[in-house]
């Protein structure tokens, strides 16, 4: 057996909690170090042992890490460490904010190449399984239509904007697909629809004591952007309540296209996650990307990468041999 | 825009005619000729004009046909044609002997090498997208259980059995999933199940006048490898029947995989067909295959190659720029 990847995980939230929990699931890696922003000594493994290093300490790593898991958020860590990572270290990141895409992978890309080193931008499951699920549908059956479905679960950005909200002590916001919908596109169905007739959003909110909740609830529906193109309700709850019953973050979604072939033959491809952890799931997205990262670079390929560039077989510990006579 | 992928079919049958016409929705390729065993002057399009050739004849095209689309089954066309037109040319195939494949890609590989070709074997919906979900889906949750259910759909293979019992003048046989084990495995459980306890066959006969039909009963429910390992129907219809509610070739199935991560959460993948014609599903795949093949050959690759290693972006007419922009 060769040498295990040497993989360092950038940012301890829970994707990089699910980061190093998922390195225990695959015997073929390991994990070196996890870099953070905050005081080492002031920090807790999520699960067994493990090196805490302070970020701006990388760089001594260069020889004993393989690929470096960059768990932080899209809005304001990504774009700086991602490019900078990248000139040191193959990465695997989940950078999200969709317009910015283009932009980003062009500044990993030079990185990347500046180092020699290969980066897998962008993964996950949306972007990432999905957008792999949207590409392969619309190839195999161009004449169609896919939608996307989101939910049921829990929305990061929608639960913060919940809780920047006046008289809100805390709060989550569930995004729930329409089921009727999903079942009209399953029975054959393309109609034309707008993300706000797929989906609803449901806020359950714990108000401040003595807040205004008719106030509150009218803030939050007619938020823009988040929530005023959406039916949207909102449930008032204790925050035992809260705890009990919203600590989770449950989500997943489905892609499906509807197509046809022929001389109108439907066709109906589908692909759909039901995920009781979303942070969980989406960092062992991110182990089975490292792996391909790793294996590209010792092909010698350098520069970004995204999910459509990398074949599936990579992603596997097995052999292409195995994989031919145990999964084809 | 660059030239067309100029495309030829080996075999016309339902199959190949599939692929004709998904040629024709894919406004990149086109549809160069059509190669049969049989007499080219009494062959009939399925869809527009089309020029046919008899199959001894592919090598004049040598210098005109990118890639050959072979549309022969794997009990006796594709184990000669394949190896014979990857000298020659890129290839595209549904080879789904599963317990063949090693050998078959060993024997492809080095005809493809020979003439320095890409050809891509044993694509399709399974083997082929069903592959790609098993794999990606095990790589993510390395911890967990796959299931892939079949139906319900027509198994070409079983009703050429039923077709071959004495007094048996027509018939058709459907694989159907057992929808109670998919409902248990969707809500989180992993039972362990043999193939029999995932399916039933459901067998449409036209027995021959006067024939016992006990007897045909009997002989279909004990054949073995076919259905005696299954819970079996067999139900007797008029010729009538069988034209007016059995001449469609529905198909379709689910990949499943339950897995774990963490500390026991449960995370569900799903991938799902659902279709109308079987044989044109198949044929749109093998024609977004054929634009790979096309693609890696001008990459300079050559050899044999599954779904496993061909990245998704090289399937779509589009460019990466715009995939990364539009799909991501």
């Amino acid at each position: 057996m060769s040498a295990k990847v040497r993989i360092g995980i950038v940012g301890y939230g829970n994707l990089g909690k699910g980061v190093h929990k998922a390195i225990q699931q695959n015997p073929d890696m390991e994990l070196v170090a996890v870099f953070t922003r905050r005081e080492p000594e002031t920090m807790k493994s999520a699960s067994g042992e493990v090196l805490f290093e302070t970020i701006s300490r990388a760089e001594v790593y260069l020889d004993r890490i393989d690929v470096m898991i960059l768990c932080g958020g899209s809005a304001t860590d990504l774009p700086e460490q991602t490019p900078a990572m990248a000139s040191m270290f193959s990465t695997v990141d989940s950078f999200d904010t969709h317009a910015k895409i283009p932009e980003f992978y062009e500044q990993v890309d030079a990185a990347a190449k500046s180092g020699g080193h290969v980066s897998v931008i962008s993964t996950g499951w949306d972007p990432g399984l999905f957008s792999l699920n949207r590409l392969l549908a619309e190839s195999i059956l161009p004449e169609g239509t896919t939608n996307t479905f989101w939910g049921k679960g829990v929305s990061q950005g929608h639960s913060d904007a919940i809780r920047r909200v006046a008289g809100v002590k805390a709060g989550v916001q569930y995004t729930v697909p329409v089921e009727a919908v999903i079942d009209q596109i399953r029975g054959g169905e393309t109609p034309e629809l707008s993300t706000r007739d797929k989906h609803l959003r449901q806020c359950f909110v714990v108000a401040e004591e003595g807040a205004d909740q008719q106030a509150i609830r009218e803030t939050i529906v007619s938020m823009p952007n988040y929530f005023s193109d959406y039916d949207t309700t909102v449930e008032f709850i204790s925050e035992e309540e809260l705890a009990r019953d919203h600590s989770g973050m449950p989500h997943g979604g489905f892609v499906i296209r509807s197509g046809e072939t022929g001389d109108g033959t439907r066709q109906l491809v589908e692909f759909s996650l039901k995920l009781d952890s979303n942070p969980e799931f989406t960092a062992s997205v991110l182990v089975a990307y490292a792996r391909s990262a790793y294996r590209l670079k010792q092909q010698g390929q350098s520069g970004a990468r995204t999910v459509f560039d990398i074949p599936f077989g990579l992603l596997s510990p097995k052999s292409p041999e195995e994989l031919r006579k145990e999964l084809l």
